[in-house]
């Protein structure tokens, strides 16, 4: 197995100072801040499943997770959030034009990453040229998805399918690339890739899931960032979704009222999470995360039963169980 | 030859309407507004130079337009410029989530607009890939050279030598890749491909002097901004670097007075104007450009008198004597 910290040498090297020396700094930042490294472990282990070299897949981990921060950067921008993490985000701590330079700067090196191996001569440049279509596809639906995801706030009627396309964009398709790129680096055949895509795109919208119901029930410590900010932004979560359409017309009122309110205070954000809970809203959203996760599991069914399907088995019980 | 409009046509159907449709509207707001599609004239009359077949370029000219669209949308809102091409800018228009969002979407499409030649079988992979490798680093040096030019307002003494390596990063990191791509896409040896490389890098240094010229000289009409927003942004221009060194100490505290004001009223712009052409150092922005117009037509002496080469002479002749 590659481990994480080859996956971190690997990135650190590719961010290493140039001139102007602040905007690597800043570029490296959140790198610095932790973060789980799903991405890489998705690229890895999809690899190892097909029977692949995982070093091969290194400089594509290390790429999709240097994409996973880009869209990070510039979506604290947008959301207006001071915190990622526990730490101050870029735009916070540097300003926004240095958080958009570092952002554009990181989805540049992603494609750095990405063409290396084949002037190196470790892979073969179809290999190389399927996964820069990935990488760039995925990138296009995360536009997309985040762009809903700013527009929801002010849409009306947001459905579950409209939540669900959303999350698609701005979760799957990313998760989706990561474990199609493993496969394809791995050498696998079109169903493997298949499969292997459709498991992550499934177990990506479960992980969504499960991070909106952590902003309304985790705590502000374990989370790195204050307990409802997605209310406090409007944000339409699947639980508010459904919450919205099964909850008498008084508490639609109240929970419409803090909604987008940046300045309810921590009582307002417990009395709106108390309505979210009574709806049935939050219940609702835990067995949707669930039938992800089993829909997620039954794509690896083709595969044989080795280590690498044991660990990505897991890592989606993992999503639905995590509390941070 | 390939038309200006099949660059369009190729653009536009690269951004036609997906969900959300206000994403992509915004993402073609500019390609209405007019541009004077330079980057896709370099790439096709390269191509054309080293006698390649310039309809197998046209992805890439059109690539290339959209990445320096992506980076106009980006500065622009690292600029606070509300205007560009006399058009209202994203940011300005949609909001900054969206400006922000738009160029990463055109970031994005600059890599399906180049990779589509290796999957529709057009090209080689040698080539795709080659293209990608120059128009990535390109990216990061343009990342690099703006930020560069948003610090330029902080740094105490910025030389010469300062102000072109950041003119290298914003302007001349892309002009060369154009000239490159077109040229490795027609087929040059590595010698042509170096030559056309360094013909519009020093063209493009003498097109961002210009700019810097046109930028305290033309009128608010033509330049489609107010005169003289550089001296409000407090721009170190080569213009400002060279009166800043060159004038009497109460001339220069009076332009440092202006110099990043962004309250200063046309009255005081007009005075600061007069500073800088009585200082000389308008004129030496113009020797300046016009001894990389003569270093950029030096590089394409290697290449046969055909139409190609007259039309790239021309082009850099207009560089210097435009006066929009």
């Amino acid at each position: 197995m590659v481990s994480a910290l080859k996956v971190d040498d690997y990135i650190f090297n590719l961010l290493e100072d140039r001139k102007p020396v602040v905007l690597y700094e800043a570029s490296r930042h959140l790198f610095h801040a932790g973060g789980k490294r799903l991405r890489p472990y998705l690229v890895l282990k999809s690899c190892e499943l097909v029977d692949g070299n995982p070093h091969l897949a290194l400089p594509f981990a290390a790429g999709l997770e240097i994409l996973h921060n880009f869209t990070l950067i510039h979506d604290d921008i947008m959301d207006k959030d001071s915190f990622r993490r526990g730490n101050p985000t870029i735009h916070s701590k540097w300003g926004v034009p240095m958080a958009i330079a570092s952002g554009d700067l990181l989805f540049a090196k992603v494609y750095q990453a990405m063409y290396a191996p084949y002037f190196d001569g470790s892979l073969p440049s179809e290999s190389v040229l399927k996964s820069i279509k990935a990488v760039t596809d995925a990138t296009i639906s995360i536009c997309e998805g985040q762009v809903l995801d700013i527009s929801f706030p002010d849409t009306r009627d947001v459905s579950p399918e409209d939540y669900i396309l959303m999350v698609g964009g701005k979760t799957s398709a990313l998760f989706s690339a990561c474990a199609k790129i493993g496969a394809i680096v791995g050498g696998a055949n079109r169903r493997e890739v298949k499969m292997l895509a459709s498991f992550a795109w499934d177990a990506g919208i479960a992980f969504q899931i499960v991070d909106d119901i952590l902003g309304v029930t985790a705590n502000d410590t374990t989370l790195g960032k204050p307990i409802g900010s997605d209310l406090r932004e409007g944000k339409k979560t699947l639980i508010m979704v459904y919450a919205l359409k099964n909850t008498a017309s008084r508490e639609k009122e109240n929970l419409l009222r803090v909604l987008g309110d940046q300045n309810a205070d921590s009582q307002d954000i417990d009395a709106a999470i108390e309505i979210l809970r009574s709806s049935g809203a939050i219940n609702y959203a835990k067995k949707k995360a669930a039938e992800y996760v089993k829909s997620s599991k039954e794509s690896l069914k083709v595969f044989p039963d080795i280590q690498a399907r044991q660990d990505l088995l897991e890592l989606v019980d993992y999503f639905s169980s995590r509390d941070y």
